[in-house]
C-alpha cells in the first residue's frame, strides 16, 4: 500500500560496486561492509546491483543472494534501490518480485537490452510484463534511461503511458544519458516521479529542477564530498557555497574520466582497505594493468581523492 | 575428442524461430515440429535459440528446456548449433556445458552484451571463461559477430588469440554484420574456422570464399529455395544457375525488409499452419498490427513466398 511503502531515499545514492572473491564469485561479506561504509559516509541510500555493480554479469541466483545478504545483515531495505532489469522478462520479474518482497524502496529497471530496435509498444509491454508478473503492490519501479549502455532509450511517451497505467508503482527514473537538458526536462515535466541524475556532476542542476538526487558510480569513492554538496543545498539552496562544492564534486569525478571506471574504483578501494582482492572484476571487465593502475592512483592522490 | 565430435553442418542452417504458448511460455511441441519441418524442407542444420529464436528473452531454465525437448524428440544434436551466449558468464557457462553434454555440433556464442565498451583482453577473458568453465572437450565454440545487436564487435586479433589458445574448441564464427567484405575476408584469413554468413543474401559469396554456409533467419520461411541454391553450387559451382538462384533468394529475403522480421515470419507460419497461436512473441517484441500484418502477407504472396 502506498501509505506504508518506504519512500525512495532522496539525495546522494551510490551505485554500489560489488566486490568479488578469489574465484570471481560475489563476495557477500565484503559487499555488506562496503554498503555499510557508504551509508556511514554520506550516502542517503544505495543503488545496488546496477551497472556499476556488474549485476548483468551475475546470474539471477547470484543477484538474489547478494541482496539477501545485505538485508539479512541489517542494511535497511528502505534505503535500497535495486537493479532488477534483465534481457529476459522472467528474470526481471523474479528479481523485481524478490526486491519488493524484501521491502526495498524500489527497483531500478533497465529495458530488456538485447533485441534492437524496440518499439514503444514493445517497451511498454516489457515494463507492463514485469509489473504484472511481479504482482506486488509494494513494487516501486524506477525506469532506467541509459541508451549508451542498454541501446534502448525510454521515450517520454512510454514514461507517460506507464505512469498513467500503473499509478504510484511507477515511482521515478534515473537518467544516465549525460544529457543535462534531457534530465532536467524530465524532472520538470514529470513532477510526480522522483528523477535521479546518473552523475554527481549534475546533482545541483537536477535538484534545482525538482529532481530527487543522484545515483552515481563516483559516489563509491567520493560520497562524503557529494554529501557536503547535498547538505549545503538543503540548508542554503543553490548559492555560492553549493556552486563551489558542485565544482569540487566535478573535479573529483574528473579523476575517473578516461579510465575504466569500475576496475579503477575497485583498485582505489583495494589500496585504501589494504585488500588486494577488492580489485577483482568479472569478465568482460579486466583489472587495470600495472601502469594504468599506478597512473590512476597517482592522479587520485594529486586531486585529493581521499577515502574515509 | 576431436575425432568423434560431430562436425558442424555446412550449407543452409535456419536460425529457428521459437513458438510460444498462450501464456508466453515457450511451446516445446510446436518448436519440435518447426525444427523437424525445417530439416525436412531444405535445412542442413539449425541454429536454435539464437537472436531469431528470441533466446535472450528466455530464462536459462527455459533455454535448457527447449533444447532438451528437441533432443528428447529425436532431432539429431549433430545438426544443431545452439545459441548459448548471455550477459552473465555463469549463464553462458551453464548453457554451453549443457549443449556440449547433449552432443550438439556447436555453441554459437555472442559476447556478453551489456557492459560497453569491452577491451580485447576483456573479450578474450569472457570467451576463455566460458570454455574453461564448461570444461568439456566436446565443446565447439562459434563466435558470433553481430555488432548491431550486441554492441560488441569481435576483432580479428581476438579471434586469432582464441583460436591459438583453444585449438579446435574454437570451431568457427557467424558474421551478421551485413558487411560482405568483412565476412569473406574472415573466411579467407581463417581457413581452419567454419565461417557462416548471417544472411542468405550472401550465401554464394561466402561459399566462394571458402565459408561454411549461412545461418539465417529468412530460412525459417524460404529454406527450400536457399537449399536449391546450395545444391546447385555443390553440383556446378558459381555458374549462371547458382547466380540466378542467389537472385531469387535475395528477392524472397527482400519480402522481410522493412518489417519486424520475427513477428512477420511468425505471422506467415501462423497462417500457413492455420494456427493463430504461432504468431505470439515475447516482450519486448510485439505482434504485427492488423494493417501491417495484412500488408506483409500480401507482399509475401505477391513475391511468391510459398511455405511447403
Amino acid at each position: 500500500m502506498a501509505a506504508t511503502h518506504p519512500t525512495a531515499p532522496r539525495g546522494v545514492l551510490a551505485a554500489a560496486l560489488t566486490p568479488l572473491a578469489a574465484d570471481s564469485a560475489p563476495a557477500a561479506a565484503r559487499f555488506v561492509d562496503h554498503c555499510r561504509w557508504l551509508l556511514d559516509n554520506g550516502c542517503d541510500g544505495l543503488g545496488v546491483l546496477g551497472t556499476t555493480g556488474e549485476a548483468m554479469s551475475f546470474s539471477v541466483a547470484e543477484r538474489r543472494g547478494l541482496l539477501d545478504a545485505l538485508v539479512e545483515a541489517g542494511v535497511p531495505p528502505r534505503r535500497l534501490i535495486v537493479g532488477t532489469g534483465a534481457a529476459a522478462l522472467p528474470d526481471a520479474v523474479e528479481l523485481s518480485a524478490h526486491a519488493a518482497a524484501l521491502g526495498c524502496a524500489g527497483c531500478l529497471i533497465v529495458p530488456p537490452f538485447y533485441l534492437k530496435p524496440v518499439s514503444e509498444d514493445g517497451l511498454f509491454a516489457a515494463y507492463a510484463g514485469i509489473i504484472d508478473g511481479a504482482g506486488d503492490d509494494r513494487l516501486r519501479v524506477f525506469l532506467y534511461h541509459f541508451p549508451q549502455m542498454s541501446g534502448i532509450p525510454i521515450p517520454r511517451a512510454v514514461i507517460a503511458r506507464l505512469a498513467d497505467a500503473f499509478g504510484n508503482i511507477v515511482a521515478g527514473l534515473k537518467d544516465s544519458s549525460g544529457d543535462l537538458d534531457h534530465m532536467t526536462g524530465l524532472a520538470r515535466d514529470f513532477p510526480a516521479l522522483a528523477v535521479y541524475s546518473g552523475t554527481e556532476r549534475y546533482l545541483l542542476p537536477i535538484l534545482e529542477a525538482g529532481g530527487a538526487g543522484c545515483i552515481s558510480a563516483g559516489a563509491n569513492v567520493t560520497a562524503p564530498v557529494i554529501a557536503a554538496l547535498y547538505g549545503e543545498w538543503k540548508r542554503s539552496g543553490a548559492g555560492e557555497g553549493a556552486r563551489c562544492l558542485q565544482q569540487r564534486v566535478a573535479q573529483l569525478r574528473g579523476v575517473l574520466d578516461g579510465v575504466a571506471m569500475i576496475p579503477a574504483m575497485k583498485a582505489l578501494i583495494a589500496r585504501r582497505r589494504d585488500d588486494p582482492g577488492w580489485a577483482a572484476v568479472r569478465p568482460p571487465l579486466v583489472p587495470l594493468g600495472d601502469a594504468d593502475r599506478a597512473a590512476f592512483l597517482a592522479g587520485a592522490d594529486a586531486a585529493g581523492l581521499v577515502l574515509p
